[in-house]
């Protein structure tokens, strides 16, 4: 055993009953108030996972596409992909460049690193009262947004609860999305364990783990795409070394990356 | 709510005591002992996942680096990216081909189409009693171990339990390894959403999710990389729709990738 954590059974509990989110809403008051009521009651060492799509719309990160006119970059690029080209006009805007695209498909690297489809700016589940056609771009900093999640929660609770926001995308090679930390506050993003020995007490090889993104991962099994009732999960049972990590530690730099 | 799964509370509870594993162990009959002795019990609808590890040295999945003899392009191929020979030949027989190479990183299509760093061939944790210079490599056909090893719970204990063989690959554009399902049976390993009405009731856009590596990520969790006491983690607590299939689902067709 290297670790508590790894005899301890873990715990994914959703935290029923969160409203629809409107711009302005204090996220930490509403989690605090909900789960001080309804539980499940917030502890040191658990990790807090919220949906990137509830911290985007407390953060009121909407844009009308009624308002946006496409440049010529956004027109060439929407007759490719086939999007609208106010669209692709908002997505360039969020991104640093362009990466791959084809028909129906456009993988950018945003402006905080983060390589993703559409610059995570999507268009399901916006709240249509929101404009004539509303689309929601990702958190303004998902770092910062965590780390003021954290530091609200210590202030408030006086316990120590870490915080992942979490967004499910696209990868290479593989189908599927899976749950993926945009930001985290509180806890090491990677974890790094060479050095330490293995099960023969010779050195590990290659050990540095996504931790923040497997928890993301698990968080992204109780959130479901299509339901808003569950975009807050409780984590529950980990532990790890003091040393914490904003999640832009799991960007592989650009230059370092053989995939791009 | 669009599946009981999501107001659940998710269980991830690890099997104690399992020992180191040897060749031609039974693994069906070992985990059926260890779980009815000391718990945690099975139940219909768990999800047992079994790191990549265990199975492959249940099926001896060893080989001796002392009796390999490197041909012309494992040589040229070792001088690049700085590895034995012998064990770039292991590599080289486990794959289709090699996607990415630089000093100390070969990114390969295995033979059954993961990509992955080594064509998951490894040096750590392995039975130093295995040979001279033993490495092991993945199991033959994950989704058939995984099949086997439903299939048996189910004649042992009349219960449907799922099983995910997982391991920790390496991703682009993001550093760390998360857990991924290399095989899986008794579920969907991919999870299509798309038609369902999002909370606005407008057809969600895109939604397939990865469900088995969701899983494999987060029973990775629990897992650690030097720890061989904790290889086998029983998740509790997911409902899925009735239609199963294997983790070769989650594979991206080549000529649909645009990263390879």
């Amino acid at each position: 055993m290297r670790s508590g954590a790894k005899t301890t059974e873990l715990r994914l509990i959703p935290v029923a009953g969160i409203p629809l989110i409107e711009p302005g809403t204090d996220l930490v008051s509403l989690i605090c108030e909900i789960t001080e009521n309804q539980g499940p009651a917030l502890r040191d060492g658990d990790v807090l996972v919220l949906a990137q799509k509830i911290v985007s719309k407390a953060e009121g990160r909407y844009v009308d596409l009624a308002t946006v006119e496409a440049g010529e970059r956004a027109l060439a690029l929407s007759n490719d992909v086939q999007k609208d080209p106010r669209l692709v006009e908002v997505i360039l805007r969020e991104s640093r460049q362009v990466l791959r695209h084809k028909a129906n498909v456009l993988i950018v690297e945003h402006r905080l690193g983060f390589v993703l489809a559409n610059a995570g700016v999507d268009q399901s589940n916006v709240d249509p009262r929101r404009g004539a056609e509303p689309v929601l771009l990702l958190p303004e900093d998902p770092d910062k947004s965590a780390r003021l999640l954290h530091e609200g929660l210590r202030r408030r609770l006086n316990k120590n609860v870490a915080v992942i926001v979490n967004d499910s995308l696209g990868r290479a090679w593989r189908l599927g999305t899976v749950g993926v930390a945009l930001g985290a506050a509180g806890l090491p993003a990677l974890r790094d364990l060479r050095g330490q020995p293995d099960l023969y007490d010779r050195p590990l090889q290659v050990s540095e783990t996504g931790f923040a993104d497997e928890i993301a991962a698990a968080a992204s099994l109780l959130m479901g795409q299509a339901d808003e009732a569950t975009p807050v999960i409780v984590v529950r049972g980990l532990t790890w070394p003091a040393k914490a990590s904003s999640a832009a530690q799991l960007l592989r730099d650009a230059k370092d990356d053989l995939f791009r």
